[in-house]
């Protein structure tokens, strides 16, 4: 495994049985990032499918908060075996509660018909984006906030369009960030794979306020993740800039639906995500 | 419970333990429409769940095919029961093997802030709409195909767009329906919300191929849904005319992924749903 901070995230140890203990987050303080459990889950998952075939699609729930100073427990069931795909489930826990789980499918790659409805946005390179995501809210936040803990996390994210979010403006314009794994990573596709479902778990659900005129580091806000859905069409690798575009499809209920893609630097539509969360203030 | 064919449909048998016997489906011949498993599925579940809570999102994965004229085995994992949500999961077999499995979270209703990114299509109303889609299928279906088994589900389905579909171009636009469960139902939302996911999976996925200038009736074409994920964000009703609007996110390694919104008659975004099939001649 590799000798990294986001390499020690997955350097999961097997304890039998296809159960896997994972070690605890980078980062201190509140609750465990969502990310992780996706990425740690999915590569505990692939360590039960044979080597010919790649992840294509996962559902997740977050069914209760973690800790981010506990260890997990994630716990894999084959739910089945075909000539093309593999189905996993993946449960996680934490001081013997459930607070994850994750269905995932996996595919033997086959060429198809090609077709991308997205063409990539018309963005700034990632080298002339000066606003990172982390400064963006902590100079935002409220102090009583405290530091966003993402920060501690081995990514890299680049505001495209912090200027207008700064603003108290009602947005419905779609935000875009460049983003990427900060450190390099090894030829091996499922770490890309579980690079870019952690990638896409740091920002989707903080855009959901943002058709309201209201911002994501208001004091008092507790935006949680439900869910996350994510498909992969294409390879890509997690250690070089991607773009992110999250859209805002529909807040009602106390519960806001983002639809999230990324686009590699060619242009190309590698893959689509969607996350649920919940909209409170408490 | 009602006495129609979509009731009797969802009129199952508890066998004890959260598990249930769903009667076999209407139509006859090929494999089991997927909607059945998921409308089954959530009435299952929702037994399971205390009444002030409705169902707000749904991700499944359809494992292996299933038999039209079996009847299907529900069983139900109270995963979770929380103040404000509750999170199940639906394994649904025929003859001992595992063919579906679902999550599902409840929610107690709440109020927040509402915002929807879509506007209602501009369509014509449902009156002026005359083709029905099970005539368009059958229609320019190969002779050696059958008829369509979808014309005996208990559904209304009128194709917008069937004109653009008759020509063998390639096709980016939306694809537009109208759709309901051709029979009255009781004001049980659990009812409706089964109902609106029935619907959500009758035509979804045939729209991957449309960009590249293929039809999804072509001979010797195989299509079949791996996963569906839906979102409800507002009440609606199902036996009442809704505007299904279908787009292909992308296609590619032999599979499609399409996005799916609900519209009611007044123009109000009430769900959203995602599907990725499998694209294969064979």
């Amino acid at each position: 495994m590799i000798n990294s901070v986001f390499g020690k995230l997955l350097n999961f140890t097997s304890i039998g049985d296809d159960q896997y203990q994972a070690p605890v987050a980078p980062e201190s303080g509140g609750r465990l990032f969502g990310g992780q459990l996706i990425a740690q889950g999915m590569m505990a998952a692939h360590e039960t499918v044979t080597d010919d075939r790649e992840v294509h699609s996962l559902h997740a729930y977050f069914l209760r908060p973690g800790d981010v100073d506990s260890p997990t427990l994630f716990s894999i069931d084959r739910v089945r075996d075909g000539r093309g795909f593999s189905s996993r489930m993946v449960s996680a826990s934490q001081n013997g509660k459930e607070i994850f789980r994750m269905m995932m499918s996996f595919q033997v790659p086959k060429s198809g018909l090609e077709y991308s409805s997205q063409s990539m946005p018309a963005v700034p390179p990632a080298e002339n984006v000066d606003t990172t995501y982390s400064d963006f809210i902590n100079v935002h936040r409220a102090d009583e906030e405290g530091p966003w803990p993402g920060k501690a996390r081995p990514i890299d994210i680049l505001y495209i369009d912090a200027s207008d979010a700064i603003s108290h403006k009602a947005i419905e314009a779609p935000q875009r960030m460049w983003m990427r794994v900060k450190e390099a990573l090894p030829d091996s596709q499922n770490i890309h794979d579980a690079g870019v479902a952690y990638l896409s778990d740091a920002t989707l659900i903080d855009h959901v306020l943002l058709p309201h005129g209201h911002r994501w580091y208001e004091p008092g806000f507790a935006g949680t993740s439900l869910d996350h859905a994510m498909w992969f069409h294409h390879r890509a690798r997690a250690d070089e800039w991607l773009l992110f575009e999250h859209r805002t499809e529909s807040t009602a209920n106390e519960r806001g639906l983002a639809f999230g893609r990324f686009f590699n630097q060619e242009g190309m539509l590698v893959a689509s995500c969607a996350q649920e969360g919940l909209m409170r203030w408490e």
